[in-house]
Formats: C-alpha cells, structure tokens, sequence
C-alpha cells in the first residue's frame, strides 16, 4: 500500500471520527510515522447527519476531507481502505489493499447499526450511520412524497406520507422533529394538491421516555415540544416487524408507512482478531485500563464509542456520543507525546460538558451541569455548540448561512432526489 | 397520475431545462391548467455542472427544486416521470406513471450524449449531462487519486492520475482547465507523497481549435491559457477506442488513462411517437417554424436543443447553449398566452447576447456583439452572468460564498467520495 519504510515507530489509527482525529490532532511534532485508514475519505459530523436526511444541509457542510485536516502533518499517510483483521501476534492489520505492520495500533471504529438479529428489519428499513445513508433516506422521503401527490387511492397515499423512526434517541427526536417542520414549511407549499394532515410523523421508543439517557426534565419538555408539533410519540413500545409497507410492535399496532427508519441501537463496530474475551459480546466494545489501552494488549488502544472504560460514574461506559471520544483521543494522543519522550501516560477523567438535543425551530433541550433548560435559549446554545464543533471555517460559514435562510423562508433547499433510492426487492 | 379533470384548456411541457422553465414562467395567470414532467425533481444549471465534477460545488447549488419555482402558479402539476411516447393522433402522452391527454404540448427535452455509436467508449467513458453523473465523475476522480496515492509502480501510477476529456466545447475546456487547477490547488497540498507532475490532463479535440463556436481569437486565447496551466491539448485528433485503459485516437496515439470523459457530442433527446420526418435524423432536432411549432403538427412545439429553426443567420438552427433555450421558451410562453387571448402570435427573432467561458483563476473569454477579450475583466463578467442566472437568491449566495472561498485558498472543499463509482465489469 506504498507506506514509506520507517525507523521511527509506526502509530496506526483506524477510523476518522471525533476520537481518531483528535488523537492525531496531538501528534503534530511526535517523532513517529502516523498511518490514518477510514472506509471514507471525509470525517463526518454525525450530530448533523439528520439535517442532510431531511434536506437542509448538504454532505460538504457536514464532511470534511481527511487528508485536509492532517495536511500540514509530517509523515502522515491516509488510507481509504477497509480494515478487515488485525494480528495481535504479529502486530499487523490487514486491510482489503494490503497489510500493514504497526508499534501502536490506535481502534476509532465507532459504532454500527444495530437490528438485534432481526433480519427483516435490517432488509426493509433505513439506517442512518453514514452520508450516503442519510441521502438515501432524503431520495426516499421525497420520492414518497412525490408517488403521494400523484396517487389516486386515498388510504394508500396516507401510507406513502406516514414517516415511522424506531428509538428516540437524539438522532430519532431530531430527525421526528425535522420531518415535522418540512410538513410545516414545505408539504403546504410545493405540493398544493396534498392534504397537510394526511402526512403522519410517529416516533416509537422501546423505554419509558424519549432521550431516555438525557434528564427527566429534558425528556418531558421534548416529548411536549414534539407532540405540540403533531408528531406522534409512542412509548414502551416495541418494534417487531416490518415488510416495507407496515410497521408491526409489539403491543399489537398495525401503522401502514412507506418509509421506516431504524435508529433504536448501535453496536461497537469492532475488527476481527483480537481474542474473544477483548470485547463485551453484546455491546461490541473493547474493554480498555484508565489509558484507553485494550485490557490484556500492549500498545493497542480503543477510543470512543468502540472503547469500554468502566468508572464508578459510568460502571458500563461512557455513553456514545462525542465528548467522550473526543476527550479520550486528545487524552491518548498526549499519552502517546508523553510515553514516546519517556515520561509516563496520564489517566483518562472524563469532563461532561452537558448534553443536547435540537426538537425544531426554537425548540431545544439542555442539560449542562446542574441545569436543566428548553426552548429558545436551549436552542441559541445548541446552534452556537453545534457551529462551534463542525471542523472548518467554510463549513460553519454554509452551515450558519443554511441555517438562517432556513430560519427566515421555512425552506429545506436541499430536496432534491439526486440518486432515487431503489429498495431492495422482497424476497 | 391524479391530474384533475378541467376544462380549461391543459398545456403539458416535458422538461424542465431552460426552455421548459421560462416558457412556464409567463404562463402564471393563463386561464389553462399546465403540467410539467421531468425526470428530476430539480432544474439543473447546466453551465456549472463542471464544478460540481471537480469537487468545486455541491448539487444544491446548481439544482433548484421545480416544484418551488412554480409554487405560486395556479392550477400548476408537476409530475417526476419518465415521457415514453407521444400520441398525436390520440393527443396524449404515454409515461412510466401513466397516461395523460394534452390540448397543448411543449417539447423541451434538451439533449442527450451522444457517443456515434461507438458502443466500447459509451460503456468505459464518462458522461456528464446530469448532477448524479458529475458526481461520478468527482468520485471517479478522486479514487483514481486515492488509488495513485497507495500504488508502488511508477507507470501505473502515471495512468491513474492521468484524465482525458473528449471535446473541446465550454464543457470540456471548463473541465480540463478546472483539473489542471485541481492538480494546482489540492495535489501538492493533500498528496504530499504524490508528484504533482505526474499527474496530466489532456484535452482531445477533432476539430481546427478549441471552443469551435466562438471567435478566432477565443480559441487563441483559451488554448494559451490551457497550455500555460499544464493542459495538453491535442487539436484534430479523435477518439476512436477507450478500454477503461487505453484512450486511442485515430492518429495512432495512445494514452494510458484511468478516467476518461466523454464530452465530444451531444444528440437531440426526442420522443417517441411523432412520424419520423417529424425530426432532422442526425442532430434529433425537430424543424420548427418562427412559432416553435414542429413542421406539420398543430399545437405541438419544441425548444431549445431540441428544436431546429432555420433562419438566415443560423441556417442549421441556434446554436444548442442556455440563451436560445430560454428566449424561445419565453417568446413560446407569451405566444400562448396572447393565443389563449385571441390574438396572433409573435415570431421568435433571437437576441445574441454574445458567449463566453472560463478556463480557470482570472482566465475566461467573452464574445460579445463585436467584442472580444479575455483574462481578468472577462473572468470577472463570466462570473456576474453565471450568478445572475442561477434561479434563486439562495444559491446565488452560497455559489459566491463558495467560490470566493476557493479563490482565496486555493480550494475545493467538496472533494467527497460520498458513493465511490463503480465500473461496469468488462464484458
């Protein structure tokens, strides 16, 4: 894979996410060849994926070239490949364009989509992990609304408007949340001859409450801010079936929809070849010391949503979001900077800088510290944070401009179906 | 396809391109009911499509969704389909999502590739009529660059990062020179381990010159600015055969290249269904008289591309650009409406409002009345009347952004391999 040779010790990252960037982010003047792979050439920004689903961003607002990022690096070398298996004993990964040997070997993989073994529904609905998903879920949606508009047969055109989300976590509660707001600013408008009410948004979520990991408070007031924007919200409720035209649960409910998007679970996306024992079975995530090093392994790290540290706070983990992998990338990149100099590593502390979630326009929640807090204000902060984060100068500027005319015309720019998204036949 | 029954009399137009659109446009308070089909849901800028192949533009701001162009007319269908056939006979048209009887029909269909009927360069090169392919153009390219970065053999290396385009038109000099910036701009800087020499782009043209329609000078100067950014130039060359290897030309050379683009001819997109002499076979146009009218038919017109009006100064019809487009949609509109009216229609006479291109960074020529010049000044008025014609404030503020951005850094922000290009199997 023309990796120049080295004398210097090879540092092998592989993902581009929150974690595996900001550990390289540290790396800058370290005397070692730095080697990045990722099945992308771009991060993402996956808190702002659901704005490309829904149509008000698009993917270079919210990507950023890789190579870009690290273009000023010494001895950096970026791979778009996939790594397939690691050789603990050998100390080489092996990806689908050769084999690589590493000294440190750095696991950023983040998490996948989780179906819990229910194959029909991994067939029939639409993820949401990566770009090219969310604009699958955008050519969906609006091909959907366009068979609904010309569609004769009144009960089989509700079902072409019936948008169903399974798990309201923040990306279900957003993306619930946008689709209310296009049927607010868009449907009326473009589609004169389609009847508002006949386009139903249902969120259905298997706990007690919605953001079920956020506050009581924050649950309540976005359960409130959703239902008062027509979207309906089904709790304790259970998804078990669906075949591309209705949506099955548990408690027996019968919801004929055209679209279904899955966003109730997420798995550690591990790499084959570490023992068994180096990950959690059900959860897919490695179990790592206070250094992110991978519990029974030398110099191989886990970082992020695919790492399991456990804490007297967090005795499962740190959640899955992106403060933690970005504090335990800048811990570790240090720890790599202070080790390689001969000075010892430093433990990991996670710094909870709150947590947030968008609902719509002027409708947000936060929870930061001791305070609990919604609406307008909470929304301020959520836009001013999300800007803040996005990697680049040129993206926040088109995301803020996309933003505030969104904001000003009710307007979602971005509905178009560049690629008509082509469902996989029932077998 | 749920159009409602009317009285009134019903005007369908099929696609929405510049002649489509324009003609709709003075159609708002005509007492008809008019329908428009497209593939897409979006009106395509053709002119910048290029920058969305080289990575310079997102879709969103050369589309512009139909619907919202038209939200305000009454008794207005849009309608995302495919046009199979016409039935003159019958007055209807017969399309993927159905049938629909006209009083009224508008041909507006532009044009498509057209590749002579050479089948092996049809299937290995790549066109660029459409946002979704010069999205593949863009992926191509990149993983050609990505694919060079990790090859250890020099020469195919060389193959990967080099990029042939057919045709020497505005789409191909626009393209070539917009590589040869690429090369500039973004190689150095993201492929550090890459020789930016090593990297070519070749431009093949069968005629005399470069830029054929415009003026001697133009051609002068477009080629000498293509040279001085590194783009070879081959002048009365043709392409006769491409492998996904191999470009051979019918002078005997042969360039190894991973990435071909085919913009050396373009074809009338006519529908089936009018008698044949209803169309001048080679160009697929249809002859129409000073109304637009197709030769021999009542209330059936085309525009634009697809349609040949021979006049005095243009005895093979107007040239196939954006401004005969949009002023025969236009003089067709108002014709209609005086029609509906009860008074005579207006013959189109074409207003030439001269022509220009860009070939990179304060490089374009103009040809304008009796005017011609090139450099700084001529890249400066190529870029006000891009913008200026982009449909929609939004776009226009987000293609300046965009651009000054670039112009300042050196930049292609959106070189994203959101889907990767996949190549046919050789058969």
């Amino acid at each position: 894979m023309n990796i120049p040779a080295t004398d210097l010790p090879r540092i092998v990252v592989i993902g581009g996410g929150f974690a595996g960037i900001s550990a390289i982010r540290q790396l800058t003047r370290v005397p070692a060849q730095i080697v990045l792979f990722d099945r992308h050439n771009y991060h993402t920004f996956q808190p702002l994926l659901y704005q490309v689903s829904t149509a008000g961003l698009e993917p270079d607002s919210i990507a950023y070239p890789l190579r870009k990022v690290f273009r000023k690096h010494k001895d950096f070398h970026f791979r778009m490949a996939q790594v397939e298996r690691i050789d603990p004993e050998k100390k080489t990964i092996l990806t689908n364009i050769g084999t690589l040997s590493y000294d440190y070997l750095i696991i950023a993989t983040g998490t996948k989509t989780n179906y819990f073994g229910n194959a029909q529904i991994e067939r029939n609905s639409m993820p949401m992990k990566t770009v090219a998903q969310a604009l699958d879920i955008r050519s969906l949606m609006l091909q959907n609304i366009e068979k609904a508009d010309r569609e004769e047969n009144a009960s089989r055109r509700k079902q072409l408007l019936t948008f169903v989300i399974a798990g309201a976590g923040p990306t279900g509660v957003e993306l619930a949340g946008a689709l209310a707001e296009f049927r607010k600013g868009i449907l009326g408008k473009d589609y004169q001859y389609l009847d508002r009410s006949d386009m139903r948004v249902v969120l259905i979520e298997g706990s007690g409450r919605v953001l079920v990991a956020m506050s009581e408070f924050a649950s309540k007031k976005s359960q409130q801010f959703l239902e008062r924007m027509g979207v309906e919200v089904l709790l304790n409720t259970l998804v078990t079936d669906y075949d591309q035209e209705v949506v099955k649960t548990q408690t027996g409910q019968e919801i004929p929809a055209a679209t279904f998007i899955w966003s109730a679970g997420v798995t550690g996306n591990s790499v084959a070849g570490l023992h068994e024992s180096a990950y959690v079975p059900r959860a897919n995530r490695y179990p790592v010391n206070a250094f992110n090093e991978i519990e029974g392994m030398e110099q191989v790290y886990a970082l992020g949503d695919v790492a399991l540290m456990k804490t007297e706070r967090y005795p499962n983990g740190h959640p899955q979001v992106a403060q933690p992998a970005i504090q335990q990338g800048k811990n570790l990149g240090k720890n790599l900077v202070r080790h390689l100099a001969g000075k010892p590593m430093r433990a990991f502390r996670y710094f909870d800088k709150g947590t947030m979630a968008t609902i719509g326009r002027n409708k947000a929640v936060c929870d930061i510290g001791r305070y609990r807090f919604s609406g307008f204000f909470a929304w301020m902060v959520w836009m001013f944070v999300h800007l803040w984060f996005l990697v680049g100068f040129r993206n926040r500027v088109i995301t803020f401009f996309n933003w505030t005319y969104n904001y000003i015309n009710y307007d979602r720019a971005a509905r178009l179906i560049i690629r008509p998204f082509k469902r996989k036949a029932i077998s």
